[in-house]
């Protein structure tokens, strides 16, 4: 097989289609539009959609403009071939078949390593999404694999199967090609001779040449169009149009020309015509009677289930689910899952066994239980039936009553027995519940347990309705030496397992539970996470050593790597050493982001030219395998290199006329309107938050280039690195430190745990940002709603106060809110202003609840400090801390009888005197208390700390107590009782601007 | 081979692949845009550009909007695939491969009708155009073969072989089914399943909701996108643009949106875009280098040509040019040439021979030339020297020069002759040139013969730069046993001839050329078009008579067909009597000019269900062959039928608003512009032509009306039917006979030789509308220049005097055409009609000279009638007779001396007296000629015939020849002098307004 001549591009082509028509599929053409995808194809879109069966297979010349590399790049271009297959409904080996139309290109996967790695695929201009996975071929993505879910808004039943072989990076393989402009397309002519001159045509048309303007326009005509079809039923002709503006808008997005709110913009307006033209497609093809149901195939009679076994001694128990490549982070929350819920149900079901295990890889799922019980417990329940005085008459003689109960339970009426109950006395009925065969009970217990178990994201991919993380393929369920009998998403029970996916996944038989794990070994199967990991962690040590380096800690990314493989196997690849002139922080986004590798350091912390890549399977072919991996690494490299090479052509503020091309929000502008925006609202934060004249100088500058990275290709391809490509082109072209440092900072912190903003520029141009998006994105309408938050302003409000917050900075938000809103280009009401500061207090209210302070603490503290977030956060640390005390009720309950009597005296028509006038005094009482009031009012303060107030309380209370003791408030004689209650206004207002003690409990 | 399952639809694409794959083609993707054919994918139109060699196949699904019958046509939709295929440079064998590409589709050729029917291919939207064929099976369509000649504007050099197969018509013939919409796809679903919906729709949004101002406006953003990418370089950008273009261009037409005048403006920006394309593209290539130049294979070297062999005895000579098929046209041009030009070489190369034959048929010319003399005829000539006084000194003796010359000559001085020659004495020597072998003469002559051959439309194949009717791929030159031995297009002469296509074209070695005609006979070639046309007749007649009917006398379609064929078989198939319920003209075009089937008309002359087809080759599988054509032939009156009942579901005057989205010519607005012109123009020219009240009625409706059919579906498919259909519809909707018949005749005569209008409505309407058209399009300076007349104002004019020369209308041309001017939309100088005018008579001048009129009469008789062209011509006429009488150089010299005599004296400033005073009279002669005079006077007046002119002189000459004896004109007393003038000036007016009779020769 490997001396043969290797196929050529069109040689792979045609076998995929013999293969493909032999499993029954229609050769399609590729489609009369420009596509990014085989997927937009009506012959997949359109076709996918409603019960009628359908397979199909056919090339399809994606184009997506933003991919363009001017043909730099080894593997990456705007136009590239797919070869796509749609098998609906599920045939329920798409994986197997699909490897084996790689075995018929050559493609020998024992020698390679072949995964499947999650991913989860969406059109937004489609309306459709899909699970499954790329399939990576030693670390290069060859397919995408997906279990198609929902077109145009539209659920799909039955599932299809929708199978992408991306044929360059296929032939890159076959050929060991060292970029795909070498490929040999026909034997005569390379791919670089046919397709690299209108690649580089392309790329200058779609980055630089296209008219803006003109795609709008089209844009637009094309929705109309597209409308007016839909309005006559035409589904073809609407699609066409929809699959345009598609384009269209693939181009102005490759020319910069469309910002974050317009992006969702032209996403629902091609997501509803999507979803319009899905519905008129199944209209159509209901009209005609779904005429290709007539075409599938019978389906097979399905089998009586047989009975359970008999199993009459403790013996271990195995179930294994088997599926498709789980994701990693699936795979862990069905392990946790498997293992509580098992224990719950085992236990209701009274299932009695020594241990409880449970293991798992991306291929199964294993619970095992040892030495299990041949049956259940057996259990004795009292039955309660009548009243006994119902039950039994005078002469203690059972009623009809009582006669009619027992016949019910189906005991003798003798055996019914009176119990003293909380409501009276019953009668009852004792049952007793003989133990079941445990093997039974298994048998109704397993798809329950199984169906249990609950994903983030989950799929449907046949008949039966069941939905799961991937595909279940297989179940082994053995007690003892016997299969426990079920069926579960249409699989049934057995005794076969399967081996690993290098090995073509053969069949293992087990004879009993027992063999599990030694077969298990024998397959060299690793079903233990921590198993893995530890290998793993091992092994990357000892590659990273050998060349003098370590591997920082990771513990998310071995993980994740841990859950992809079964047989982990580690392997060392080098780079090319000039890569090593990118920022590490691209590098490594590259390495960690795109192919799951681990960097390496050396001693000083600076990254060698190596990484550390983790395969499924042993160490065949594993030199295959490296070269592969770096050829990808080479190419990913090149990708971050070529944008790097491009942006740092120019200083960082050339890029700023460009942000006047990407659309903040179309209301408040483009992101360079934003920038003024930052701009002119800097200084006063600045002011706000007393910055120097130096940091003043600094944070103007920030702001004036902050955004300015978003036009830089290395951000607009890698979106994660904003920030820190603008740090790192603001150092490149000179700008002083304290400027670099705050553009990256103004992000931070990007995600929850991320680092705060260190620097005061940072952090008030971290909080002008905010700002400006809360103000402007609430006045035009867009405040989040539900759990729609397609601004991130949630993700703004929480990052506001977390910065100030961490860093006790004094703030006014309704200041900062104001100056805000003065520089926004559309009117900000009062209303709105109040809309935004409530939503940033209710976000301080949400971090301060999460923080573990108690509800009405931190009401009492925002109702009083809200303006302030740091403040107030404090506030609520030391009010948390004071209602912790023990006596914190009285001092909290002498407050209150104050506060309270005020207000029943206002509502009855008393208002305290203006001030509290001695002379008034008639009680001793009332002269201590206020001593006390006076002493105390010098210390308290609005602006006091929370502790002054609580210390305020605790000197008072005593004198409050005695008060009441002593002195009758609503005093008969007005000027009495006004002046008393003069005297109580003084001790509660003492709260004021401190804590809003009312909203506490127990007041 | 006919028991095997028949191969899907999608079969035969792969097997297609296959087979082109193996002759080293790259296989290609469809393209992504919508493109009418795969011509416009830039795997051809573009790579067919420059040196460098390709060769490409892959499918094209191709779409032509008004070619969308809603699904109701079996085999046309606006959706077909072609498979397309590129060989570049022609691989010298190009049918040979199509032909086998069928026979591994499963078509067995010699089972079926296989023909190459001329078919010049051109895309006006890509400036391209070629020569070739459509390949016929069985009558149908199923491949289109062109030598592709030019692309974007520019000589393809190599030229490229272009195969285009349609392959629903294939599947079609190999499954046997009914309609495309029966075709196996894939072995599950037909192809009316997978595509018949979608077709519907394509229809329905093509030619009834395409927004026609959307498209317009797209039209314009595609060619500024264009533009631009020009400017900046971008080949395949642009490319993407202009095929844009052109689709929407397409659906435009499709909406009826486009005027005869805007579409030649659309084409010219598309032309223009496409040109600036492939400019760019080869200018591209060649700063590459052209690559792919290195990739051809090494060209074989040449063997040297043998000597010409010795032949000693008067043999037959056979020349027989074998080539692909040629047109009818060319064959029968290319007869005529080779025996006129043979003859005239044979002469001059003093070749003796007893007789000289051509003979060809479409794959063959052949000349065959009996008792050819072995050597040519030897001749003498005299080789004039220098004068006999130069060359001998007094004594007689040879001077110097005498030597020289004789040297010069090869002579002896002795043998130096004198002869008398009309320029003086001369010396010269006699020449013997001895008859050459005609074996070397015929090597040296053949291919100077070949090369006289001169077609109409001629193409290049191959690196000879030959240019031919199609490519010449044998030469058979045998003089006896003997070849004779020459090289032309690249091709060596020899012995071998091709048998018939249906048989392979298997080699036919002939031992000499006396063999040639028995080889053909055993061939069954009937290499004599005349016993090929008198077999087809014979067979023709035969079988319509099986049938009680007779085929009407068509010379032209007998002719053709068989020029079409080497073994013509007729065959007779049926239609179904349904489609006679179609008016016979449509069914008569379609079978006549689509299929060149004879009809078969019953003794009333009414059409049966019947036509006779001939096809090349023998009776084998004549069945399939019948059912084939008649497959075709359902499908070709289905699509009229389609037609007829669209356009008959409202009256014909409903069309007349559609008539607005036909534009005319931009300026003079669309053809209901045109109609509202024609009511306002044609009273006006129905009151000159001096019609009746009812006759003034029925041409105002048929003005009305006339136009209505240009915007029905069947008009917009047979564009030759309008006025046919016109009147069909007018009678369908109940419009008076005189009306419909108006509107038929206002076309004719439609071409040379048509017949004329008849009835006076028709008349006056055909009149109306040339005129309408003459004036408008002179006014907007669309005046014919050159050969160009895009708007047929040659025909017209010349129709306009055909009518009423013919009818002997006598009409002021000059009020007619201030007439029509006056209801221009433009102003209309009178420069501008001054014009037309004289472009009128100019067709006049033309069409009398054409009818056998001396110039001079011509000119006589149009300087003084030509703004009446009917009396112009009778006048002309009259002339004609008398300047053919042997009197007439004297009448006309009598008169001529008349008006000399008074052009000489007016030079000299005597005029004539006003009136003659017979007072002054002083001679005889004067007074006899006075009396002449008067008396013809009464006869002679400026609206008498030419006749009474011409006795009018006859008369005066006796009185005009005596007068000149005996009087003195120019007398010296002015008063006599001037009398006499007026005496002459009376006989010179007498031909005012009838004919300038100075214009004639003799005057």
């Amino acid at each position: 097989m490997t001396s043969r001549r290797p196929l050529s591009f069109q040689e792979i082509i045609l076998r995929l289609q013999e293969f493909w028509a032999e499993q029954g599929c229609l050769i399609w053409q590729p489609y009369s539009e420009k596509v990014g995808a085989g997927t937009m194809n009506p012959a997949t879109v359109l076709r996918a959609l409603g019960p009628e069966p359908w397979r199909v297979a056919y090339v399809e010349p994606s184009y997506r403009p933003a991919d363009g590399r001017y043909a730099e790049n080894p593997n990456r271009m705007q136009l590239h071939h797919q070869f796509q297959v749609i098998l609906k409904p599920d045939p329920g080996n798409p994986q197997e078949l699909y490897l084996e139309s790689l075995r018929a290109l050559g493609i020998d996967f024992r020698r390679h390593d072949i995964r499947f790695v999650e991913d989860n695929w969406e059109s937004p201009a489609l309306g459709a999404w899909g699970l499954g996975w790329e399939v990576w071929l030693d670390g290069m993505e060859i397919t995408q694999f997906t279990y198609f879910q929902q077109a145009g808004g539209l659920p799909l039943d039955p599932v299809a199967v929708e199978i992408t072989y991306g044929l360059e990076r296929i032939a890159l393989y076959l050929q060991g090609a060292p970029s795909v402009w070498d490929l040999d397309w026909d034997g005569v002519h390379t791919y670089g001779e046919i397709l690299k001159p209108s690649e580089i045509e392309h790329c200058i048309y779609n980055f630089e040449l296209a008219d803006i303007e003109r795609l709008r326009e089209l844009f637009q005509h094309y929705e109309a169009e597209a409308r007016a079809c839909i309005a006559r039923g035409l589904v073809i002709p609407a699609h066409d149009y929809v699959l345009r503006c598609s384009h269209t808008f693939n181009l102005l997005d490759a020319r910069g020309a469309v910002g974050v709110t317009e992006r969702a913009r032209y996403f629902a307006r091609m997501r509803d015509l999507a979803r319009q033209v899905a519905q008129l497609y199944l209209q159509q093809r209901e009209q005609m009677g779904y005429p290709f149901l007539k075409k599938a195939p019978p389906a097979p009679a399905s089998a009586p289930a047989p009975a359970p076994p008999t199993v009459e001694t403790a013996e271990d128990f195995l179930l294994e689910i088997g599926t498709e490549e789980l994701p990693a982070r699936d795979l862990e929350a069905a392990l946790a899952q498997l293992s509580e819920n098992a224990r719950t149900m085992f236990e209701e079901s009274r299932l009695a066994y020594e241990a409880l295990e449970v293991y798992g890889t991306p291929r199964r799922l294993v619970l095992y239980v040892r030495r299990l019980q041949p049956r259940t417990q057996p259990i004795e329940t009292w039955v309660k039936g009548p009243p006994a005085h119902i039950a039994f008459d005078p002469e203690g003689r059972p009623t009809p009553a009582a006669l009619g109960f027992a016949r019910a339970q189906g005991v003798p009426p003798e055996a019914l027995t009176v119990r003293d109950l909380p409501e009276g006395r019953y009668v009852g009925a004792l049952k007793r519940a003989e133990g079941q065969p445990a093997a039974a009970v298994l048998a109704g217990l397993l798809p329950r347990l199984i169906a249990s178990l609950k994903f983030e994201l989950s799929m449907r991919w046949n008949g039966s309705g069941v939905a799961f993380s991937r595909p279940i393929r297989w179940l082994v369920a053995l007690y003892g030496r016997e299969v426990i009998p079920f069926t579960y998403a249409g699989v049934f029970s057995g005794r076969e397992t399967r081996g690993p996916r290098p090995k073509g996944s053969p069949r293992i038989r087990l004879e009993g539970a027992a063999d599990y794990f030694p077969a298990m070994r024998r397959a060299r199967i690793l079903v233990s996470p921590e198993e893995r990991r530890a290998r793993i962690r091992k092994e990357l040590e000892r590659l990273a050593a050998e060349v003098g380096g370590t591997v920082p800690e990771d513990p998310e990314l071995l993980a994740e790597v841990g859950n992809l493989v079964e047989t982990p196997t580690v392997l060392r690849g080098r780079f090319d050493e000039e890569a090593l002139r990118l920022p590490p922080e691209v590098l490594i986004t590259v390495m960690r982001k795109h192919q799951r590798y681990f960097p390496v350091v050396g001693p000083e912390g600076q990254l060698l030219p190596y990484f550390l890549a983790v395969r499924n399977g042993g160490r065949q072919g594993l030199e295959l395998v490296r070269q592969g991996n770096e050829a990808v690494l080479r190419a990913r490299f090149a990708d971050a290199a070529y944008f790097y090479g491009h942006d740092t052509r120019q200083p960082l503020e050339a890029f700023l006329p460009r942000l006047a091309t990407l659309t903040f929000q179309e209301q408040l502008g483009s992101m360079l309107d934003k920038t003024r925006r930052l701009e002119a609202l800097a200084p006063a934060v600045g002011a706000l938050l007393g910055l120097s004249e130096d940091e003043m100088r600094a944070l103007a500058r920030a702001a004036h280039l902050c955004k300015a990275d978003l036009a830089t290709q290395m951000v607009i391809e890698f979106t994660e690195l904003q920030g820190v490509m603008g740090r790192e082109y603001a150092r490149r072209c000179g700008e002083p430190e304290t400027v670099a440092t705050a553009i990256f900072e103004h992000y931070l912190p990007r995600f929850a745990g991320d680092a705060l903003p260190q620097t005061r520029p940072g952090i008030a141009l971290g909080i002008t940002d905010r700002l400006d998006s809360l103000v402007g994105l609430f006045a035009v309408g867009l405040a989040p709603t539900g759990s729609a938050d397609p601004y991130g302003l949630r993700r703004a409000a929480s990052g506001l106060i977390q910065i100030l917050t961490a860093h006790r900075l004094r703030f006014s938000l309704s200041k900062a809110l104001s100056a805000a809103a003065s520089v926004q280009p559309v009117p900000v009401s009062r209303e709105v202003l109040e809309e935004v500061h409530s939503f940033v207090i209710g976000r301080q209210r949400a971090a301060l609840q999460e923080a573990g302070y108690r509800y009405d603490v931190v009401e009492a503290a925002l109702a009083a400090r809200g303006d302030d977030p740091a403040w107030a956060a404090e506030t609520a640390g030391g009010l948390q801390r004071a209602v912790e005390r023990p006596d914190w009720p009285r001092l909290l309950a002498s407050y209150s009888r104050c506060v309270r009597i005020l207000r029943k005296a206002e509502s009855e028509g008393s208002l305290p005197a203006p001030a509290v006038d001695p002379a008034l005094f008639r009680e001793e009482a009332e002269r201590r208390l206020w001593e006390a009031v006076q002493a105390v009012r010098g210390r308290v303060r609005p602006e006091s700390p929370v502790e002054d107030l609580v210390g305020a309380l605790e000197a008072l209370a005593p004198a409050i107590d005695r008060f009441f003791e002593d002195v009758l408030v609503m005093h008969e004689e007005e000027a009495l009782r006004r002046n008393r209650l003069a005297l109580l206004w003084a001790v509660a207002g003492l709260a004021d601007g401190i804590a809003d003690l009312s909203r506490l409990e127990g007041f």
